[in-house]
């Protein structure tokens, strides 16, 4: 495998097992380094696509019905019954948003998450502002699932209740790791609790059902108390605008499909559109019926126990094994939707890192294959959040969705803008824009007033989200995509004024080095400065040797010593009244170099001490490092190390 | 002041102000930096001195009573009438002690320390234990009086009691800084307090003992509980030898003066001595006054009140301001008597980084001319005991004194030793022996029995402390000092060899470096390679330039620019199959050099990326660093950076 493509064919390597990576408890951790050219073979198909991308999406049903009643419950209990119609308005908005989607992905094979759709068709700054809102709200989806996740736990064992955010944040970790193996175990890992989590939710709403219309449905016995002051009367235009807005929580996750069609076996597209479509209709009908339900049941919504807790208790016969595995089931998918954005969080950020608006590095993929910088940095932010907000969902939720739905209008406002250049093409014409491939589509018509219309109801969603969220914490996202976006423009400026820097278009070449001039800082006299002297000789025959004085008399050893050994090199004695070492040196070296001329190059010569055993360097002033340090980042002069080690 | 010696006699420096250190908020918290010249005057008087020196033996005044009272305490109230006589016996310990150093003040002017002592007459081994012992003592007579001082002030205010801990930390801090600004000013800072302290004591001991012959001394009023478990009637002789060992803690400091002579003003040994014995005079008769009232007065040993505390409110009438003045006296003397250890550990450090025992970076002086890595590594230690032992003096002193007696045996057996030597010269005879001069002296044989009588008092208590203390924390210190002897020993093997290994003796110059062979690693072709290739060229015409292929199409655009720029110099393309970046390179490093000829050097041009701004660093990926770093410590291999820079 391993191959040195040496012109003159002279080079064989000795031992090729030092290119392959050492075995250690990473290995152990995350598997086997994968080498490159496995990639292609790590793609799923749809079943375990929607294990892996619809999590997110499913997982939300847990949680939704919930966050509407939580807000609901501001005007008294009796406001429930809004619960209902507002989870189907909801389930409109993801029926328009799901089609609008579909052409997405068609249009998209190549992975058309709104970053690249905005990009492609809007510009530059629509597509930083949908990568800033995307990667905001792929961090809120693992801190909100998570403490979803932890709550029900919470909920069935109230005794873990102040272990909340060790918990969640344990989870996070262990879901770093499983991301880390790469997608495919990952995949395996995630189908069969997604299966398990449909089975439980289907049986346990059906249940529900059947009962409700055999009229054998009762209450829920010992409801918590409900823990959000009271209104009474207040029910308000604003107040079912807020429910609504904190119910759409649902629809999070619902792009993750158009962002990771690469994942997907071939033909990419169709296998995803197929899977966004199971997806969409299992989650509306999942939604409604939690929602329709709970409301039956005469759930609380409560940070003690869960809505899902007490409608799946009351429905199932108290805490019965069937009551325990749907919570088990809840729990586990919440925990692994926050794994939907461990797939898409770290390849939107590499998509941003070749684009050249984040660092370089997250857009290398590790050992395992995977963009193993960008999961590191998802698992630290969202445990941060998780520290910093407790844990709690109703805290959270109030961040959450906003990037999304400005994600959505954009992504599909993009869309509907392709749609009206395609139909200015004429029939087969085809033509190239910004990378990405136009071509004359039939229906193109109906097409963009789809996308156009859904633009329309997300960037409606998203005002009323903010106007209802904004105090409660929607602020800090409000802030926060911008301020992402101007460090996007600032990497994104640095990049391009290194590469212009660099670039070797009209490069005259400097003319040739012709003289150079070499400083070789001494301590003492021993062999070391002996062996980096006779380096020093090789580059120059004008070499300066330099010792900074600390104490005359060990200056009057070193300059005897230095007449003896020193080869009839000059020797300049630096004094240093207040016995520093670097600071006479450094000024030294730059009022010799300020002195250079075009064609000349200054070289610094640095003995350096290697010692046998690495503890031995705490017993050595780390002069020769420290100096290193100082001039690595200074332009104009180069510095040499001259290793000298002691057996 | 910036002279710079050089032969030619051209170079003239144009900012010397560079070679003054910049203003800092260390320069704030410390003082401005002083020059080496200034070091001579940083010299003390007798009554500065006692200040400086004197007061770790004279604060232990403060605890010592309390600490034999409760050992006592184990034994029932009753036996309480054993501290004064126990006290009687401390004092003529204490009498023994001074009169041996007397002599070794007198004998080494230069600064007669038990480490100095013991290296001069006992040898190597005798004197690493003496460091060790000395060391762990000061770091002990910090913890212990910081301790105790906090404890004062707990006795005043009982609310502050929780804090104790974070108090003790800061005040270690507080004189450490006071410390790192310099001898003169700790001086002056800490005279006055030393000295209201001796107005405080004697006046409270003298209205004690005029109210006790005057028959008006009462108990003291609400004493706290005795806090130590009690079995009544066991005054065994291991008890009053227990209860002895704990009151010795009186003597520790008792030392530091002979440590310090070369801080006194000339003529130093006769200031040293004189401060001595005023010390010791005042030390004896503070103790046994303070022991034999807080007998009459009835005083309880307890963590909660002070002895101190109780005896002087009983003396000086309650809670008066005469009272409070005693314990911020009480209290201040011992927070300063952490000063003593402050003064003698560096200077200790210092002795045996010279000596090649300890990182020679002890033996610097910092801008102020003391040893501040010293100072610092002192507060360092003491605070973290302070934290483990949560400053009870109680929990302290088991581990205390064990190493001042060690001390005192070991600096005593040397001075009788070199007694004996100087006792087999003739008269008028002078010799050197292990940089010590040696010359008769009359009386040699009294004075010789002296230091011996009080090496064998000294030995013996030191045993009485083992055998009473070990079970209670003393095996800590048993146990650290032969660790800290071979730790010093392992420093010095290594100090040895080294200097063996880079001495010039039998030195045979090897042979010119004949031929040089250069790798130019490159990540892609740009001004910045191209740069380190015009360096390259100047070293040698043998050039491989080096590119590390993770991605074929990457390396077929590096191949073809090269061709295109690379003056003709060969290329290699090392595959790396799981995207490793420095692993290749090395192997590849490895096997060129392995195929070195005696006469050849490989030389690794490394082109070095230097932004404009630090924090661009983090957007680039520091191979040519991580590079440095793995190659930095490979001997055979001499490391280049041309710097290349981005404007």
């Amino acid at each position: 495998m391993i191959d040195i493509h040496d012109e003159t064919g002279a080079f064989v390597l000795k031992r090729p097992s030092k290119f392959f990576p050492r075995r250690s408890w990473v290995s152990w951790l995350i598997g086997r380094p994968l080498p490159t050219a496995d990639a292609p073979h790590q793609t799923i198909g749809k079943a375990v696509g929607l294990a892996v991308f619809a999590s997110d999406a499913l997982s939300s049903t847990a949680y939704a019905s919930q966050e509407i009643l939580m807000v609901l419950a501001m005007a008294g209990s009796g406001a429930f019954g809004y619960a209902f119609p507002i989870s189907i308005a909801i389930v409109i908005l993801l029926t328009i948003v799901t089609i609008s989607y579909q052409q997405t992905i068609h249009a998209y094979p190549g992975g058309g998450g709104a970053y690249i759709v905005a990009r492609d068709n809007l510009g530059e700054f629509p597509a930083q502002t949908a990568g800033a809102a995307l990667l905001t709200d792929y961090i809120l989806t693992v801190a909100v699932s998570v403490s979803a996740g932890v709550a029900q736990i919470a909920s069935a064992y109230p005794e873990l209740m102040p272990y909340r955010v060790p918990i969640a944040v344990s989870m996070v970790l262990f879901i770093m790791v499983i991301n880390m193996r790469g997608v495919r175990e990952s995949g395996v890992a995630f189908a069969i609790p997604t299966y398990f989590f449909l089975l439980m939710m289907f049986f346990t709403v059906g249940s529900g059902m059947f009962r409700f219309f055999t009229g054998s449905l009762g209450s829920v016995a010992n409801p918590p108390t409900l823990d959000v002051e009271q209104i009474a009367g207040a029910i308000t235009p604003f107040l079912i605008l807020h429910a609504f807005s904190s119910g759409t929580a649902a629809l999070t996750g619902v792009e993750a499909i158009s962002n990771g069609i690469t994942a997907f076996k071939e033909p990419r597209s169709k296998n995803a559109a197929i899977t966004l479509l199971w997806m969409s209709v299992i989650l509306g009908t999942l939604f409604l019926g939690i929602t329709f339900l709970a409301g039956q049941v005469h759930a609380i919504p409560s940070e003690a126990e869960t809505v899902i807790s007490q409608f799946s208790r009351t429905v199932l016969g108290g805490r019965s094994i069937l009551y325990l595995a749907t919570i088990t089931a809840t729990t586990i998918i919440l925990i692994m939707a926050a794994n939907t954005s461990f797939a898409d969080f770290p390849r939107l950020s590499a998509l941003l890192a070749i684009d050249g608006f984040l660092p370089r590095q997250l857009a290398y993929r590790g050992s395992r294959l995977v963009y193993s910088r960008g999961i590191f940095a998802l698992a630290l932010i969202a445990s941060l959040l998780i520290v910093v907000f407790q844990a709690s969902v109703t805290a959270l939720i109030p961040l959450y969705a906003i990037g999304v739905f400005l994600s959505f209008t954009l992504s599909q406002a993009g869309m509907a803008r392709r749609w009206r250049k395609i139909g200015k093409l004429e029939p087969g014409e085809e033509i190239h824009e910004r990378g990405s491939l136009l071509r004359f589509e039939r229906g193109w018509k109906s097409k963009m007033w789809i996308n156009g219309f859904g633009a329309i109801c997300t960037l409606i969603v998203m005002f009323v989200f903010i106007g209802t969220k904004f105090l409660e914490g929607g602020w800090i996202v409000i802030v926060l995509v911008p301020v992402l976006v101007f460090i996007f423009s600032a990497i994104h400026r640095h990049y391009l004024g290194v590469s212009n820097c660099l670039s070797l278009d009209n490069y005259g070449p400097p003319p040739r080095i012709e003289r150079c001039r070499v400083i070789l800082p001494i301590s003492s006299v021993h062999r070391g400065s002996l062996a980096a002297l006779r380096y020093a000789r090789t580059l120059s025959d004008d070499i300066t040797a330099v010792h900074v004085s600390l104490d005359p008399e060990e200056s009057e050893k070193v300059r005897q010593r230095w007449e003896k050994w020193g080869e009839g090199i000059r020797l300049v004695i630096l004094e240093s009244p207040f016995r520093l070492l670097l600071e006479p040196l450094l000024a030294y070296i730059e009022e010799v170099e300020s002195h250079n001329q075009p064609d000349e190059i200054l070289t610094i010569v640095v003995p350096q001490f290697v010692p046998r055993q690495r503890w031995h360097n705490i017993l050595h002033t780390q002069t020769a490092f420290l100096l290193r340090l100082a001039l690595l980042f200074k332009p104009g002069v180069v510095i040499t190390d001259v290793p000298y080690q002691v057996e």
